[in-house]
């Protein structure tokens, strides 16, 4: 399949590089340009603009917000003008559930499709190929782009005709995670000041949950190991809001979302929206009196 | 080994089962008579008290809360008068930290061990001898019981000679998992509010976490199983005291474990005390003004 | 001193009637022009249109939330468009501070005046006169205007150049009435449920605030009596959201006003939307196992 | 009316001064005997211990906590065996709503009556005779002592026979006082963070409220006068706890109050139990990224 692919940030890079190994014709765009030289080869070709990367009739999108998209999709001239009728917008970023009903409904009146297709999955698993993809949007869209997504993910859920429903299922998914950390930065507190070894905490806890996401973070904030970020705390505030706004909206009270929101705000207000989004975790010690990393 | 064995209760009966299924000679005692006689036989001897269930100089107990290994423990006539010098307890069951303190001091003073065990698992994992057991005590007192904690459970943490350590872990695990039934509550109303179906986000999470402990307690709020209760609410309130008292104890602040505790109480305060713990989730969803089972 | 004035609903009503009580005259616009029809006198004409209620060169608006103001002053023709330069415009209603530096900014590029003057008070206070008035803008602009302010309140701040830094102040305000009501509420239903009458701790926590703040939510609140409406819920929650919006972009973690905003989401989600806003309390004793009305 | 009075600290020596103003006889005890003889005189007796301080048949307690009234009241000779049948026991300190109803069971056991009879104010309304008093017992007994209660307050609530009724009450008045600090600290952090004056926002406040518990707090508060405190935070945090534990008694989920008991938590956690109690709202303003007192 041939498509553009706008966005080679550190999720997006790798993404495209897989997509480019499992047979597929790429032509990239990114706002800084070397990047996206950078991978220009037989299969690739380097787009001149966003409007240049919709030529092939599908476009990927992988940014890191809201803004960055409403950009590229809605300023005159940009994906929304320059696909054609019967072309696809997949969306692969975090974004709002507002954002996603809007595109959905701005492509459908120009007779285009969009596809709302978040990842989970930090650089680390884009690069393995390992991560999950939720699609939704028009279901002939979805499986003309399914090669594409499949190319990228160990497994794809496709949830329904309504893009909107996978941006919440996005962010539902993120939200079960903050909620972990959070959980996991409450349970160290509580050990260590009871005398017990944090690493010895978390092997109890590995047998319990056996989860590969327990075990990661778990070892990141056991090793304070939050620079350089693997998502970082900003990202992660922006992604709270998302949740929050999905929340607001549906009239959901998420008083657990509020916390790990609150979490995140004062690390950044502090100074840590730079490093890795689990360093929330060492407030929570930190107002324990316990001794954190700056 | 010949040991004691005092509270045949759902998790209580299938672990002295599978002690005796591992060679292990057993006294039990229960306060209900009849379930102790019911497992009398070769290896197993009925105690007409607990001070009788201690003359193998060993006994382990497994009872439902503080007052309960209290009374058994403290009241004149018995463990602590009855167990000779040399002799060890073993608390299976999920005790305040402030407790396990209290017994390491009183066994001590009569020169006897008191080694806190408290178990991972429901009763199903109980009778699969899948438990997880996490021990702590004088080291000699733990290596002498150990053969017993192994025949109950699928793995053995030994933690270090401080008894309310692991006290502070079991209670810092079962934080872990009321931690992730609020998660899950609030995700199933955000994302059911989007349009989403439950299962179809289970089965996503599940992918995401690849954890038993998600997709165990997932399958029970998406079906509404909760009634009979796995581990009724009640006994989830009391759990949630004991964590709230251990942080307080500690100065350690845990807003996470006071919202799971207000759920609880809630939950208990409106007639679910019998319920399955993870029901308090259907509070999360009547709050988002969806429809909840009785 | 002659002024526009546009937004004729429960509280620019009243408000209206006092400014020409106090002898200025004014040009009123409001949506159902009935409304301003019945205020028509001697010194009170109606306008047109929005643009018509500017041409006094000064120009009050109350109205009752962000879009029906961005609206009034964004559209083509409307106010931005219609104040001479020179003009004033004072936004009286409760706005969020990122419009209200909108606001500013944009009067400003067309040489005109924006005051901030959100007030504190419901309906009868308005009626009485007995409002206060927070007015943040340029100081000649404030100056010009001060006359219409008093004449509508018991008191007048005059804060400062910055138009956002009132409505923080009014959102502040509003915050801590919101945490008044979460307080009353869970202390009502503590003491209820400890065999005390509400109306009866209502007398002492009076005696101890002397506010008649407390003492006039507190008797809608012992007395149920939150239909008709001071001040609907579905307005609180707007504001609610003023709020944590106003606190995430300065990077303030307020976990109170989280609280806040989910019950009040929990609320409306619950069919209370026009309820007073200090309806929320039933939600508390609701939760506590407590009788409420519906 | 002759009394004796236990517990001379920085509440009940004014107390105990002001009922010897008004014409009262005491007979006092204090642990630290010098504070009892700095007040012998006239009409003041210094009691050789507790039990001698009950031969008057009425004994007033002002003691800081619940150990400090156990002791006194339950150890071997002490208040219950040394009141004479038809003495009357007045305790004024804050207790639990639990040993509230303890003692007014063991002192009815003993033909005697207790009397709970917390009081609102900080030293220096006591000083002044301004304290609220709350009681509750039987109505016979507390008619005897109302000459005595009337002494020391500018208001005596009589609330009905249940003495722990009158603990709930004094509890929800100060829970009603802790939420309102955790209110005017989030405030403050909000406006100060959008460039407006604490000061200023406070005068604002208080012309709303109109309440000199707002008032004398925002005024510690902006003058971070935490040190002398006038209640220590060790004490609030006893307080907080006194709360929570009677809200889970009664199966009342009160999240505003696990909030400030989290917030003074931290604030002893990290070192500020002797400050005010107000002082937590320090720990608000520096998880906002602003400065604060150490």
């Amino acid at each position: 399949v041939k498509a553009g692919f706008i966005g080679l940030g550190a999720m997006g890079l790798p993404m495209a590089r897989n997509l480019v190994k499992a047979g597929h014709e790429l032509i990239v765009y990114n706002r800084t340009r070397s990047r996206a030289e950078a991978l220009a080869g037989e299969s690739v070709q380097v787009a001149a603009s966003p409007p240049d990367a919709c030529r092939a009739g599908i476009v990927l999108t992988m940014l890191a917000d809201d803004p960055a998209l409403e950009s590229i999709a809605f300023a005159p001239g940009h994906l929304l003008d320059s696909l054609p009728p019967g072309g696809i917008h997949v969306s692969m970023g975090t974004i709002s559930v507002e954002l996603a009903r809007q595109l959905a409904q701005a492509h459908s009146a120009r007779s285009q499709s969009f596809v709302a297709a978040p990842v989970f999955g930090r650089p680390d698993a884009a690069e393995a190929q390992r991560l999950l993809v939720v699609a939704a949007g028009p279901s002939e869209a979805v499986e003309r782009v399914r090669p594409l997504l499949e190319a990228v993910s160990r497994r794809l859920f496709v949830i329904g005709p309504d893009a909107a429903a996978a941006s919440a299922v996005k962010l539902g998914g993120n939200f079960l995670i903050a909620a972990m950390l959070e959980a996991l930065g409450e349970a160290f507190a509580l050990v260590r000041k009871h005398g017990v070894d944090a690493a010895q905490f978390l092997e109890i806890a590995n047998s319990l949950f056996q989860s590969p996401v327990y075990e990661g973070y778990g070892r990141i904030i056991v090793d304070r190991r939050f620079r350089p970020p693997g998502f970082p705390m900003r990202l992660g505030l922006k992604d709270a809001r998302l949740i929050l706004a999905a929340a607001d909206a549906a009239l959901v009270a998420m008083p657990l979302a509020g916390l790990v929101h609150d979490r995140l705000l004062a690390g950044v207000a502090r100074g840590r929206g730079e490093a890795d989004w689990s360093a929330f975790t060492e407030l929570i010690a930190e107002s324990a009196g316990l001794a954190t990393t700056p």
